[in-house]
This record gives structure tokens, sequence and C-alpha cells, in this order.
């Protein structure tokens, strides 16, 4: 299939390397030039401007924040503009759940098709095409796009028609990755200042009921109170919650966990945490045990 | 070994009996006679007053709450009267880290060895030996127990000599599982009210990120609505968090996540939930969202 | 002076009035002309179109909410485009921070001044020219206008030059109440569920440490549970206590307490709340308890 | 009238005296001597041993917290042993809920009778005879009593004859002070934050809706950021949120922003201000914001 992709960050070189891999004619585009080498010896194109990377069938963007999708597909020459008709705009980023049924009428209106298709798992795993796609929108155009979501990842769950469910799916993940942090990095406190080794007791976790990937990435980072580098920073983890709480408002669903979230990463934040890990909030509950 | 046991409820019907099964001399005692038949059938000795079943090597207690546990050692003809120097008490049950602690205390003026093993695991897992075993206290009496836990777990993990630790952890653990019910509660009336469906949405959770039984057992009866009967009553876990929250009181470690399980738990009895499971607090961010 | 006023709600009406008793120059306008006919008759004019009342030295605008102040300001012959060089735009009523600064500099960018001087009070306060007002802004602009508030306010307190201030210290006197609201639903709940009079435990409260207007209006609506017809109602708070929290996550400041009225003026709304009172969160502390 | 007063500490000598000034016989006792010689001066008779204040018609307890009341109580040569029938133990400090309701019980039993009559007030009140008094109890009792609260108080409201209530709506007092501290302590570190000056706003809210001496007085401590000496010391604000969630607990009610008071005054004594002030909880707000 004749494809374009945006967006070649962290997450979306190792999407756009496994679209070339799987056989599609593949056509990328990044703000910078940095990276392009790489994907063009792979066997993709690059686009000059970003409109040619809209001639295909379909186009992927995998970018950061709403601003930046806003700015590429709204702005002049930007997909909107230049998409055929028909042509297929899969959003596979973390946007909000009001941009999301933005793009998708905006589309419409235009003729075109839109597919949200956020996907979980980190670099390493879009790397290694280990993604898994919760995709939704139109039958026909998702039905299009089913081949290509295997080549980047190990498993698509369809939700639907109303494209922007996808969307709020993914943000309602985020909600639950923020919630066991929060809980291990109490349960850390409270053990840890009884005497409890913090490496010993997160194995009898991960062995027995929370044998889970989310326990053993993120209670590692809390134990170890190992922040720097950043996998998800701060401010990422922040504006996720940020976005679900804002769809939850939006829908009338109180959510009081997430409240807490919110104000965990918020103190971190106002503390000069934004280099730090989201998963730093497990510090706070330290500190406020007097721990640290 | 010669070992006794008391309290066949649901829980300690099914240890008992692997106990047997494993080759100890096992006699047991409960408050009722019912139960005890069957473990008689499978070789063990009813005892016809709890002090019958203090007379080996070392008691195990599986009883449900502290009042429960103070009455069975503290009171006339009870364990800590009839014990022998030197033999064990374990306990397997959740209680608090006060009563550990006093147990611990009076044990050893009695000359005798106080061991906390509270487990891991449903009924189920009991009858099957599928338990997790959480173990501290002084290191030569877990030593003598460890066949015994051997018997009735899959696994055993020690948590050094000071026996309320292991009750500390255990506490720990059944806040960390509130934890999952409450962001589940709040995430599933998230995209539920948005019109996902709860079954579907359970799916690619447990599929994914969250592939842990602890999210497949409560994200169903959460998604099934299905709150009788319960597996874990709503007093029980409420019994339960309270201890988590009164020892981090004592230790001086604030737990706001803590103290949310705690609110909703209480507004769940507080209308009529007593019988409901504890999952059922699920249902109020159902409710609270306008959806029930 | 010669001054417009464009806005005449609830509270407009008597801010308006009591402008022209104090012998002021007042052209008034509002979308509907209902409320025209009763102050051209105490000696306004009336103004036909918007711009019409921005002839003066000054325009005052008492309007709903960010939206409607939007499109006044910004509109097609609005205020930005029909107020003269050096004249003052004073906005009195409660709007977001972010579009104050937004305002004053959209002024000043014109050769305007922006006076930001929201009110504490109620209609009967305004009709009563007993408001309390928050004036900020340029200090001269601010000082031509102090007889103007001195018109419609029992007392005016300044807060320097930054317009916005005036706005934030307004959302924050709202999160107070809010807080008052909050703190008798639930101590209400607490005494009346254990058989206390709610009535005359609000007489003993409000004769001793709590003798203030604040506690007097909320305490008598929540125990008489009388909601109907609203003062404030539910969405109404709700937009403040989401404003306030706006402006704090912009200033990096967690408001754990700010969270807490937000998810109750929330789960009221999503509970078919709207035409309540905002007093009415007092209600779901009752409901929790199992009272109502 | 013969009375008794037992416990001499900051509020006790000032309402002693105040009974000698209304021309009752009074009998002092206290564990240490100090200040019975000052008492003694104006009239008191100074008792040798605790039993000797129980001789008259009633005897006042103005003693620190539980424990002490029942070592005080129910010790040999205690209140209960030494009062003759019929006679009254009126309570006057800041007691459980559950020991109120046992204390009634016991001097039923023993033919006594037992008043609550828990204060509010600080010791100046107390000094100036200006305490408000809320008492409970057996309604013949609560009327022998007025004399000598009315030589104490200001103003005494009664709240029907079990005298519990009256322990429960003086907590529930203390929790509502306890909410204008977080409330001031979030608003202030929001405007302050913004640039707004702490006093300046302190003395807008008290000249207009917050005119109270609670939001006086605690206001100017949040905004001096003076905790030092403690007027009312974090660990007994910590107790007395506890012991309203506690009663709260009992009766089934949900109290959240109790809740955040609980974890806020734990944070606090954690992180070493044992020695602070109460109102220091506002400090958190600030140092959440990185304003501290």
């Amino acid at each position: 299939m004749k494809v374009g992709f945006i967006g070649l960050g962290r997450m979306g070189v190792g999407m756009a390397a496994n679209l070339v891999t799987a056989g599609h004619e593949v056509t990328v585009y990044n703000r910078s030039a940095i990276k392009l080498q790489a994907l063009v010896e792979r066997g993709a194109q690059a686009a000059a401007r970003l409109a040619d990377a809209c001639r295909g069938e379909a186009v992927f963007t995998m970018i950061a924040d709403d601003a930046a999708v806003e700015a590429v597909v709204f702005g002049e020459g930007g997909v909107l503009a230049s998409l055929r008709e028909q042509a297929i705009h899969a959003s596979l980023s973390t946007i909000s759940v009001a941009l999301s049924q933005r793009l998708a009428a905006a589309h419409a209106t235009a003729g075109q098709r839109f597919v949200a298709a956020p996907v979980f798992g980190r670099p390493e795993a879009a790397a290694a095409a280990k993604l898994f796609v919760v995709a939704a929108g139109p039958p026909d155009a998702v039905e299009v796009c089913l081949p290509l979501f295997e080549a980047i990842g190990q498993r698509t769950f369809r939700f639907g028609d109303q494209a922007h469910l996808a969307n709020l799916i993914k943000l309602s993940g985020n909600f639950l990755i923020g919630s066991v942090i929060e809980a291990l990095g109490e349960a850390i406190a409270l053990v840890n200042k009884a005497g409890v080794d913090r490496l010993r007791y997160l194995e009898l976790l991960t062995s027995t009921l929370f044998k889970a990937p989310v326990y053993e990435t993120y209670g590692r980072l809390i134990a170890e109170q190992k922040f720097e580098p950043a996998g998800f920073a701060a401010p990422l983890g922040f504006k996720d919650i940020r976005l679900a709480l804002e769809a939850a408002e939006s829908l009338r669903v109180p959510m009081p966990l997430g409240s807490l979230l919110h104000d965990r990463l918020l103190t971190l934040i106002a503390g000069g945490g934004e280099a730090l890990d989201w998963s730093a909030i497990g510090q706070l509950s330290a500190r406020d045990a007097g721990l640290a």
C-alpha cells in the first residue's frame, strides 16, 4: 500500500521502519531532517514537504501533542489540504478526545476519512512491532488500515466507528498506569518506613498478584528511586491525566483518583521535577512520610 | 510434624487438608463442629477442646479478625496457656500490625515463639495448595515451619525476624488490590458513559498492559456489575483498609489513596452494601457519573 | 462622568441604577431590551447598539461568562472597536484569569485601558450599593473609576496594576465559599446522623465561632435542604471552581480541596442537579451517609 | 454550690477561677501542685487527693485526652469511686464520643449522673469567662450545672439528654476549623504565587465575606507563616480530627474533607512539625506549590 508517515520521534521511527519492512511503499516526513536518512536507507522515500507524504491511500501521524497535530493537519499545505478524496488519515498518537472529534468532522467535510489508532507500548515495543493498536473510525477505513496496523503491532483492538472513543480508551489506560504508580508509591513508603527492603517487597508483589509488566517497570523505578533519565517525563504524564480529566468533565464522570493523580503530578512539576519520570510522584509519598 | 490447626473457615479447611496430605500429623479445632468430619476422614484428628490442638511443635491459626484471634490466644484454655515451651504459634490470617506485635511479645514472655505468616490467595488457591505465604518471625521458628508452608502454598517469602512486618505487607497488598478496584471503577465508568462496551474494554486491558489475575478477577466483577455473592465482602475489605491506615498512622505515613478507599468503602456500607463484594465500590463511580 | 454599562442581568441592573442615582450620565445596553425601560425611567439613556454604550470615558461590563465577554469585546462593533483612545473598559463579572490577561493586552494595543473590578455580593447587595469591589489595573485608570465603584459598592479594595490579579482573587473567594459549603455539608451529615437537629446545630455555629454571613446563608440552605430556587446554580459554581483550578494549574499550585469541590459539583450535575443551588453538594454528604 | 474542679491546665485554671469569682465553693485538684496556690489565694480550696475534689454536688474535669480522663475517672480513688450518689460529673474537655458513652454508662450504673459540656474558646476566653458551653446529658443534671456554666462562659447551648452528642458537636466544630485552615492555606498559596501580598489579601477576606474570628486568627498565622509558639499544637489538632473521623466511621458517615485534613496533619507531623500550630498545614500548600 502507498502510505505516508509524519512524525519520526522515538516511537514513529520504529513504526515507519516496520511499515517499510512489511513491504509497503512508505513516504516519510519529519519537521527536522534527522532520522530521515536511516529510513531512506531501509527503503522509505523522503518527502520534501509535508504535503508530499499525503499522496497515498493513507497517511499516519505520530505527533507529540494536540497543538502539533493541529498545526500539521489544519496548517497551510497540511494534511487536510493535501489528502485526496476518500484517503485516510490515521492518528496514532495520544491526543485529546475533543481534537479527535474535530479531526473526524473536518476530514468528513473534506470527503476524507479519519481513523484514530493510538498505541500502547514504549519505543522498544515500537521498534519490535510489538505495539497494541486501539482503532476506531469508519469501518471500511479501519479495514483498509488493518494490514498497516499489523505491520506495526502485535494486535489490533477495534472499538467501533466513533474515532474519538479510541482516544478516550488510550487516555483511560494512562490513567490506570498512573493509578498503579500512586498505589505503589504509597505502599512502598508504608512498608519501607517500617523497615522492609523495597526491592524485596517488589519482588514479592511481582511474583504473585501483580505479575504484570506495568508493576515491574514502575515498581522498579520507585523502589530504586531512579527517575532519570525519564522514560515518560512528568509533564507528559500530567498532560495525559489532564486530557483524561478533561474528557471526564465533558462526559460528567467524576474521577477522584484522577484528581489525586492530577494534584500529585502538579506538585511534582511545581517542585522542579519537570525532567523526572512521572513515576517520581511515588517519591512524594516517601517525602510526605518524612523519608526523603 | 505434629501440628495443630485452629479455624476451619473457607480458607482454613483447604489449608488443613493440604497439611494432612503432605503427611503431617494434624489436629484440627473449630468453634463449630461442622467441617471437622471431612478432615477426620482425610486423616486429621479432631480436638475436643482448643487446648488439644496446641500439643504439637506448632499450631496454625486461620481466624477471621483481631477480636477472634485475641479470644483464641489470650482466652482461658487458649493458645498462650496451652502451648508448651519453644512451641510455635503461626498466625496465617490478616490481623492488625498492633496485635501481631502484642502476640510476639506475649509468646516470647511465655517462652514460646510467634511467626506471622499471612497468605495471599482465595479459597480455591487454599484448596489447591497454591497460596503465597509471607512469613516473618524468629528465624529458627520460621525454618521449622517452612515444610508446613510448602504444604499449603506454592511459594514462601521470608521477611526477616519481626513478625508484624509480614502482617504489614499483607495489609499493603490488600491496599494495592483496593487501588486496582477503584482505578478500574473510575476507568470503566468513564469509557462506558461514552458508549464503550465494558467487557470489550476489559478484554483490551487484560490482554495488554494489565495481564494480571487481579485485573481479570475484579475487572470482570465491575464490568458485569455482579457483586453477589461476595467473594470478599465489603466489611472485610473495609476492615483491612482500616488496618492498613491504622498502621500507616502509627508509622506516620500519609496515604491519600488509602483515605479515598476508606471513604469509598464506608459509603458503600452506609448505603446498605454490607453483603456485596468490596469491588462494588466500582459501582459508586458509575452512580456518581449518573449511570446507575 | 459619562459612562456606559453593558449587561443588565440580576446584578447589572442594580449596579447601573446606582450609577444613575449617584449622578453619572449612564448609557445602558443589553442584548434583550427587557429591563431597559425601568432604567430609562430612572434617568439612564438606552443604547440602540452596543457601540453606543462605548462613547464615554468608561464602559462597565457585567456579563455572565468568558464566551459572552469575548463576543461583546472582540465581536464586530464590540467594545474594543468602539472605545476611543485612553477610554477605560472595566470588567465587573467573574471571568477567567487568562481572558483577563488577554483583555488587558488587547486594550493596551488599542491605546485603551483595562481594569478588572469583580465584585463580591449577591443581587440584593448590588441593588443596595453594598457590593465589595476588588480592583486592579493601570493605577490612573483605577483612579478614574473610583467614584464609579463607590457608587455601586460599600468598599473598594485595590490590588495593584495587574488586572488579572483581581480576577484571581475573586475566583479564590468563590473557592473559599465552596469550601465552607463542603465543610458544612460533612459536619451537618455527621451530627444529624447521630440525631442532632440540623437547625439547632447551625444556630450554635453561627452564634459562636462562625458568625459570618457565608455560614448563615449556606448553612441554612443545607440544614433546610432547600436548594431551589437556586441563588447561585450548580453549573455556575462548577464554572468558577474550574476557573480557579485552571488558574492554579497555570501557576502550578496544587489545590486538593479545590479538586474535591470540583468532583462534588461534577457529581451533583451528573446526577441531574443542574437547577439546584451549588450548596446542594451538601446533600451529597447526606446521601453518602445513607441519610437521603 | 459545692463543686470540685480537676485539671488546671491553660484552660482549666481560668475556668476554676471564674467559678470561685461567681461565689461557688470550689475545691481544685491538679496532678502537679503548680497553679494551685494562685487559685487558693482567690478563695479556692486545694484538694490533697483527687477524691477530695469529688465531695460536692458536682465535679468538673478539664483534662487533656481520653487516656488521662480514663485514669482520673476509672483509676483507684478516682471520680467514679469517689462521687456520692446522684452527684454529677461534668466533663468539659474534648474527648472521644466512645469514651463519653462509656462514662455515661459507668456513672449511671454507679447511681451518679454524667454531663458532657465541652467548650469552644481559647485560654484567653476561658480567663474572661467568655467560653461557649455545649451541654448534653440528663436534663435535671444539666439544669443543676447551668449556673456553673454561666460562671465560666458567655452562653450555654443545650443539646438534649445524650451526653456524647455534645462531644460529637465539639469534634465537628474542630473539623470545621480545620477546614477553614486548609481552605485558607490553598487560597493564600494560590494568590501569593501570582504575586498578591498575603496580608493584604487576608484583610480583604476578613473585611468582607469572612468577617469571623476563626478566619482572622488562622488567616493571620498562615499569612505571617508564624506557627510557633503553637496556640493549638499539630498533634492536638490531629487527635481531634482523628476522633471526629472515628465517630464518623462508627456512624458510617464518609467525610472526604476530614480525610484530607487527616492526611495533611499526618504529613505535618511526619515532617517534624510536632511543635508547630496546627495551622502549619497551610504551609504544606505553599510547599507543594514550590513556594517554600
